[in-house]
């Protein structure tokens, strides 16, 4: 099945246990959700400058407990340059990060091919980077930059403690920290800490409105005046100072105001379908407990039965459970990503159970 | 009066000399028509891709003549990613432009330190290139950059026979030929050749689709289906791959199938008001006859009398005729620039010597 007849598949089911409801998501019914909720004298921003962004830029600085922020088109472009003006005011090309970081796996190598950078990869691809891992490390670093939650180990965060060591082994070298907060919205109920004592422990803070919060596109980056000051020329440089960007703004906010009480809701659901998919033997959960809204799972089966199986159950029962498998480590077991969001809430766990028994039964006989 | 006071007088006018009449661009206004336009069935884009993309992609590649092309959030990123592309064949980085090139004096030197380029500076800012200033360039270059029209000059474009002549020099050179065409549609009145034969003398293309054709935001970059199959990577190095571009698909390709058959009534519009304009003797026209809908005017008189006049005609008359006065070269005028768009056609050519008129006297006495 192409990817697009796939996603036409997905908009027709009528619940989704992955991610919120496609109701109102085709194109046409964004665009009017969003006009309908946009105030009538509120003009077009240009280029990054009026009311509407720069209000927003200090809605999120403030919950972040930022001196100010710049929304940017993507979060590709917010980290590059928060790594370069790191480098840049340390004279060191080195910036360390996990080895599943944004930047290494799913930017085409953007921050050595433009900024020049060298990126020191720290610690397993499969599970978080330690203090020990930290020690290890040889080169003056400019920077390091923390992925919380760690997207692609299902989402793990390291407990706080471990997380302040780890800062405090930076600080204490004079390297700057960077947060990759692509998910750091999901991450508040693991450390029940406010938002803005999370953030505190970094120097920059990138954040993403169209994951678990459901905006069309875009990011922020935050940090302190002269850093920020210097991320809107770089923005500039990169091409992405787009001269308007208020269908992004507006559903950035939207998102925000609608989804981020919602965050202990989803995370609480995350750990009942772990529990409920853990429960089967041909299925393994990472992490279990979930520490976000995000599992991955493991199903033991094979590619393309487990694939036709969700297809077919899309089809027949109008639910949508899985976006993608993904080949992973051990060939005996297809890995997906489930994140919680408005659609998983309108399952029950009994429900789960059943459409995963289907699911496993029908993989088996397809295969 | 401060930047957004002064873009809300112009919201509140009922007829406007400059662009489009802003009557349906409040950002309320602008989703509510772009998601009256949409088809209820469309999905959203997704990094790129989906039947809305491909297809626009196609649309224009087929217009202009070329294989293939590549939707883009911003023009500063089409133009690098062409210039680095023709860089990296080459193995020099040195490449050739207009002191006024929009990456010399909008870009803060962005192809410089993200690509590690050389800007040769061709010719004078006061005009356009010519063969013989390109024949003293002494570096080996990897491309030739040609902006259609010069936008910083009033919009002038070299004849036909001049523009295929230096095409021709750099062909026999090995040169890459790139053109800037942020402002290409409004050229092709001028040559009275169709946009694939213009197109045709360069490698690559680019254009913009928020100028005269009214849209949201976007640009395409064009060329042979290698050279962009490496675009869309660069593309995802700068940041500019993003998750859902569909607002400025959409509004680009309304733009388009609106805007472009117009642009003919447009540059004999600007011809009328050149004339017009011209007549007053406080009053220079660059170029005169324009050579688009484009044209830069030099007014005699004080900047803070002008400004106040201007202002004063917009809450008076409810009309709005210059966005900025900007610096000139000659201390005694002022310059501003005029794009005709669909609010000029409005204006009857003594309206607007009476408007003019209106101007001046006010501005004298004021100053």
């Amino acid at each position: 099945m192409n990817p697009q007849d796939k996603t036409r598949l997905a908009f027709e089911c009528t619940r989704w246990l992955i991610g919120h409801p496609r109701t109102r998501q085709t194109a046409q019914a964004l665009l009017a959700d969003l006009a309908a909720l946009t105030d009538p004298a509120l003009l077009p921003d240009i280029y990054g400058q009026g009311d509407l962004i720069s209000d927003f830029e200090k809605q999120v600085a403030a919950l972040l407990g930022k001196p100010t922020g710049v929304f940017m088109p993507s979060g590709t472009l917010a980290q590059q340059i928060a790594l370069r003006l790191h480098a840049d005011r340390s004279h060191t090309p080195h910036v360390a990060f996990h080895p599943t970081c944004h930047l290494e796996i799913h930017e085409q190598k953007g921050y050595q091919l433009l900024h020049g950078l060298h990126g020191v990869l720290v610690g397993s691809p499969h599970r978080l980077l330690t203090l020990d891992d930290l020690t290890k490390v040889t080169e003056p670093l400019a920077a390091l930059l923390l992925e919380l939650p760690q997207r692609e180990i299902g989402g793990q965060l390291p407990t706080w403690d471990e997380l302040t060591a780890i800062v405090d082994w930076a600080r204490a070298r004079n390297i700057a920290l960077h947060v990759d907060g692509a998910r750091l919205w999901e991450s508040q109920p693991f450390y029940q800490r406010s938002y803005a004592e999370i953030a505190g422990l970094f120097d920059t803070v990138y954040v993403s409105f169209y994951k678990t919060l459901g905006g069309i596109t875009g990011a922020m980056l935050l940090g302190s005046e002269d850093h920020m000051a210097e991320a809107r020329i770089w923005q500039r440089r990169h091409g992405g100072n787009l001269v308007r960007m208020f269908p992004f703004v507006l559903s950035a906010k939207q998102g925000l105001e609608t989804r981020l009480d919602r965050m202990a809701a989803y995370h609480a659901k995350a750990i009942e379908i772990a529990a409920v998919l853990a429960a089967f033997p041909e299925i393994e959960v990472l992490p279990n407990p979930p520490h976000t809204n995000m599992l991955h799972v493991f199903i033991r089966g094979d590619a393309a039965g487990l694939e036709q199986a969700a297809l077919d159950i899309a089809r027949e029962q109008k639910v949508w459970l899985i976006n993608n498998f993904m080949p992973g480590q051990i060939p005996a077991y297809q890995k997906f990503e489930l994140t919680v969001g408005d659609g998983a809430l309108e399952f029950s766990n009994e429900e789960i159970t059943m459409l995963f028994k289907t699911l496993i039964q029908q993989a088996t006989h397809a295969s």
